[in-house]
């Protein structure tokens, strides 16, 4: 990469300039190099005017798909493909070179002010979805930027938090679904996030942007700064940090150029920068197609369709939902279905080309008569007039559809509760209360508590943040024209407080401690056998499925399940059929199951379809520390398939054999070890019978069950400071030599 | 320290010999310095006689107190105190030196196998106890060894593990009892872990040892080392380890010795060391007294006293208990009631100079008919025939009192559950089934599970581990000789999985995460609105007791409560009141109520005694990792006083001026910080408005709602990474003077 023979005739200062851009979202342009064009993503393009670098109303008409958050509840990632792809077309329209998404991190804790632009609290789901979008927008010839990298889990002061993990959780959740994008999916940009990892800057982290990223994963493209990321540009072009955005950054510039004069940095460093620079816009000039144009209406469509595919139906009691299309009279409540919110605040806004609203939609989808109702202010605050109005309404209906949620997400704040507005809540509880038919639709962009006020309402719809054409889209499934298969990519629980993240959020003295670990999201209230409202996973559908005898076959490295799926209602559906693994008595750490695989299934009624899942054996394998490396155990695997996390409804076990992840004997291995390990026990057996006169006291304090205790925990090179011992240095590492030979 | 004049007289090998044992159990005696005794504790003085090192058994009998699991229930430090003098006076009768206790290592986990050796999950309750027992003992002339320093809170793989947890946790909770104890009472000795505290060994950390020991709080006396915890002597002698056990260690010695003439080891640390052992040695031969003895039979009914006292009534439906003397008929069943589990197995271990039991206990009690059942095997374990013929007695009897709990509990093992055995569980529920007044007694060491099956019976006695005169002790409150008033010092859970510490116990691959951090122990559940079994504070009376209106007055650093608490039964009784302080809105992460102070009244039936509770103002100090240092917040601190962590019945505000906990404003400080500062608001205004066109970008975002939060939690250097920026280093440098200026 360094190679790249045009260095040669750059001077140290053009290559500097490479390395920033040279306004807000272009690239420098030197010589005959070009300056090529980024925006904001992930959900559309954020084409920005001239001269208006962040007025976010302003920038150019685009397709407002729906957000990660909704996205991501379709679990299917052929129609997160074809939604990327739709993005890709839509940015070499607009002469967009690197479309900024998508966003994989971890949905750590449900107030993260951003979750709406995350896919998951799971990093597998994350992973495949995100390889999916990102091959689908490069199809195009547009870039991607995996972001953000890594461990920006919240906004809370997310320009300096150190968020301080622990390897094991970096490895298997942080950074895990970042590891599968690069690999599967090439993104030609990896952005680097605002705030510290373990107290190291990740714009200057050559730990993670070039050991771990290059190094062990094999990335190939180039490494940009989240906007205004860069507190130190030698620090970060050393680290592995190609781009920094915004530019100019002439003071930047020139302390590279002094500091490559002055021996501080590595010209290979600024080199290998600067041909990353110059491959990025060799692949843009390469795929620009200045003619190229988008179907607006087609990319409507297609957001409608990934709209209604990310609702889930979370609570459909008595069937009450999908609602006829005649002869049934609608009460439509709530502010939400004539003024929808579609999508979260921050760089992500997109100006769409068109904004469907739900009342409009449900009013086309059914001859019945509909009544509306605002039932709070446009700003979501509690209104007593139109509170009354819309408990007439819903009294003087046959069903009462509420639209509530939360008035406002927004990137750069985190939410300070999971509460449905007091005003909506109050609306909610009145309307069940006047009219037991009542359906609540939730527009949000993160997990809002349901407890306890969902018991009064039959039928609860997870609404998310849907796009522009989430009104069409959410008629759709109230109407039974599209049967729900969304699912929930993170729990809902009965309490904040019950959250693992909870005791450690936001953290505090410029540290945030991961102090769930490995037991994030599902994974920790399983582990902690924590009831919660809807868990990971849950979504109704319309019909029925049931599960048949799961099997299993291993090729390779590859592990291939195969449950059968009845269609066991009268209505055509989907199921997103999940697996889970678990390895029970395993002496790692692990949480009580993990998600391995998924697929959806589409099943007419009565028929039976096989769901298919492929799990890599790599995907199996935990982190482990001791070793540095991954690592599988081996054993019987059992493998859960269902329709959640906590609904499982076949399982097969598997063997798999595991990787050698013995460490060797040394004198700090302690007798108890030593005694498990057939060389060890043999060695150390004979060592003790020849010394026996100068052990005794040693013989003497194993023949009692209290002492052996002490002795099994001590460490064989401890021995010597015992008295009687004959165990001395020299004797040790005799030991170990023919323990490991 | 280091200029004792002998020192001058003395070789480097005869410093060095002084800093180890000369074996098992005493000091190295060089030249006219004599070797001084030390012996296991810290419940009773356990000696071995000579040549029998660790043969447990084998020890000269001794008066086996309560273990501190029991003595800590009592709440009681006037109780602690005096069974630490009499522990004393058994030592110096006995030879012995050093007592090796108190163990004031929090019981982060239930699981821990050496709990029953500890006093509490929190450190103010364990401080004070442990203050007030190494007062007693040294009061005698005898020193303690405060242990295990520090954080060594488990026993899997504890010679090796690294205990990994943050400084404000460590400082708040794991080291907050040793800084207690060592402030008020300057025991003889501190005894270093085994295991290691983020990555270093405790014998090896001279921050530990030395710093914080010594540096901060002021500790005169020695370290010595737990008995094989020195891994390197050079090592340990330069971060603050006195003495090294058990000895000799010939090539420990040696080492020293080279690394002096080497130049590797300061030989000021080596003199520093040896002057600590000389002086521990004056202060035992000053205090030696040959002629010493002690009454036995005194010792016997303290140790009766105190392990009734720490007896804990966690359940007494329909007023069951107290048994009257007379024409009740008893069945007395489990072979705990003949054969008392008494205490732990491990370096503790006593042997009784007489040992109760609560079957002859009772039958002296009762003039009634008392059959008794064995129910189960000696060793713990079910037998059908036992247990049918316990099934009869209860039966045929008026009251049945079952006697269960855990067959060994042991240094050198943790628990791997906590349930009550299988065996001694179905007892309990064919007993309960068989007669509805059915009492069950615990012996255990640590915290066992009660739900579901304490549903069952009306009436539950926490016994623990109660030494020696466990069994009268028993049988006094059975029948109200004595009116229990011992209170839980730690959490009963429902389930093990809602224990804060379960998601990072036992850790693995050598290190285990204190995940939960600052939310040990009921803090946890108190943080989690988790549902316990019986919440820590928790203990019940055969009299009631009412709380009268609180009211508070500050004096100096001295905060002062006043509660009246009256007795409104018709029986004696005795009152723990307990006074738990909380910050409402703080900024800094606290649990929900921390114990802050506590006190013992004895209420005569129907009186009104007045509860004195007095607090330090430093003991509502946070550690503040960004100061480095202690700090009190100021507000209003909510002191609420009550008869559990769960049962507060009178609460007063209490304002306290804080300390000034504001760090300076810098460039990393964010906009936010800038303009929520007087100065800094008024200083960068100034300088905004001087340079209005430079920064017109800037206005033009922070204009935008969404941009300017972004803007709040830039950092101000940050600032010159944006176009249009006019505010370069030197413009920083000067606004960041004139904001503290």
């Amino acid at each position: 990469m360094s190679h790249d023979p045009r260095l040669a005739r750059l001077s140290t200062a053009e290559k500097a300039a490479l390395t920033s851009g040279s306004n807000f979202w272009h690239t420098t342009a030197v010589g005959d190099v070009p300056s090529i064009l980024v925006t904001d993503g992930p959900h559309g393009v954020r084409k920005q005017p001239a001269g208006a670098d962040l007025d976010l109303g302003a920038s150019e008409p685009a397709t407002c798909f729906p957000p990660a958050v909704a996205l991501g509840s379709t679990w299917d990632a052929e129609l997160v493909g074809r939604v990327g792809a739709a993005l890709g077309r839509e940015a070499r329209a607009m002469g967009v070179s690197v479309l900024l998404g998508p966003g994989v991190n971890l949905k750590r804790t449900p107030l993260g002010g951003r979750n709406f632009e995350y896919y998951a609290e799971d990093p597998l789901l994350t992973g495949v979805l995100a390889t999916a979008w990102v091959q689908g927008l490069q199809s195009q010839g547009v870039g991607a930027s995996l972001k953000h990298f890594a461990v920006n889990s919240q906004e809370t002061d997310r320009m300096r938090v150190s968020a301080d993990v622990d390897e094991r959780t970096l490895r298997e959740l942080y950074l895990r679904a970042f590891q599968r994008v690069v690999r599967q999916a090439q993104p030609w940009t990896v952005m680097c996030a605002y705030n510290r990892i373990n107290g190291v800057y990740a714009a200057q982290h050559r730990w993670l942007l070039t050991e771990v990223l290059r190094g062990e994963w094999g990335f190939e493209g180039l490494v940009v700064s989240d906007w205004g990321a860069v507190v130190d540009r030698v620090a970060s072009v050393h680290a592995g940090l190609d781009l920094t955005m915004p530019g100019p950054d002439d003071a930047g510039d020139r302390a590279l150029v002094q500091a490559v004069e002055q021996g501080e940095l590595d010209p290979a460093d600024l080199d290998t920068a600067a041909a990353r620079v110059l491959a990025l816009v060799d692949k843009a000039v390469a795929a620009a197609d200045p003619g190229a144009t988008y179907d607006q209406q087609a990319h409507h469509a297609l957001a409608r369709e990934a709209a209604a595919r990310g609702v889930v139906l979370l609570k459909n009691d008595g069937g009450l939902l999908p609602l006829p299309r005649q002869g049934v009279s609608l009460a439509v409540i709530g502010e939400f279905a004539r003024t929808p919110r579609y999508q979260g605040g921050g760089s992500s806004q997109i100006n769409p080309t068109r904004l469907d609203d739900a009342l409009t939609e449900i009013t086309t989808l059914t001859s019945a008569p509909v009544v509306f109702a605002a039932g709070y202010q446009p700003d979501g605050t509690a209104d007593d007039t139109l509170l009354a109005e819309a408990v007439a309404a819903a009294r003087g209906s046959d069903v009462a559809v509420v639209f509530v949620g939360t008035a406002h997400e927004t990137e750069g704040r985190d939410r300070d509760d999971l509460d449905l507005p007091a005003a909506h809540r109050a609306l909610v509880e009145q309307v069940a209360a006047a009219n037991p038919n009542t359906v609540v639709v939730l527009s949000n962009g993160a997990v809002l508590l349901t407890s306890p006020w969902d018991r009064a309402v039959p039928a609860l719809v997870e609404g998310w943040l849907l796009g522009q054409a989430g009104g069409g889209a959410l008629a759709d499934v109230l109407f039974g024209v599209v049967n729900p298969s969304g699912r929930l990519t993170e729990t809902v629980p009965l309490r904040l407080a019950h959250h693992p993240s909870h005791l450690d959020f936001p953290g505090e003295a410029g540290h945030v401690r991961y102090g769930e670990g490995l037991h994030a999201g599902y994974r920790g209230f399983d582990a902690r056998e924590q009831e919660v409202a809807y868990p990971f996973g849950h979504g109704l559908s319309y019909t029925t499925f049931g599960y048949g005898q799961a099997t299993a076959t291993v090729s390779g490295d590859v592990i291939e399940v195969r449950v059968p799926v009845t269609n066991t209602g009268d209505r055509d559906g989907r199921e997103v059929v999940q697996l889970y693994a678990s390895l029970p008595g395993s002496p790692v750490r692990r949480a009580p199951r993990e998600l391995k695989g998924f697929t959806v299934v589409d099943v007419a009624a009565g028929q039976t379809a096989e769901a298919v899942i492929r799990v890599d054996r790599a995907d199996l394998a935990y982190w482990d520390p001791r070793l540095g490396r991954w690592a599988v155990e081996g054993g019987g695997y059992l493998l859960a398939a269902g329709a959640s996390s906590r609904d499982l409804r076949a399982s097969v076990t598997v063997e798999v054999t595991g990787d050698d992840t013995r460490a060797p004997l040394t004198g700090d291995s302690s007798l108890g070890e030593w005694l498990a390990d057939p060389q060890g026990a043999a060695v150390l057996g004979q060592a003790l019978a020849a010394s026996a006169s100068g052990n005794s006291a040693l013989a003497a304090m194993a023949a009692d069950p209290g002492v052996s205790l002490f002795l099994a925990s001590l460490p064989l090179s401890r021995l010597a400071k015992f008295p009687g011992s004959t165990f001395g240095p020299d004797a040790i590492e005799q030991l170990v030599a023919a323990a490991n030979a």
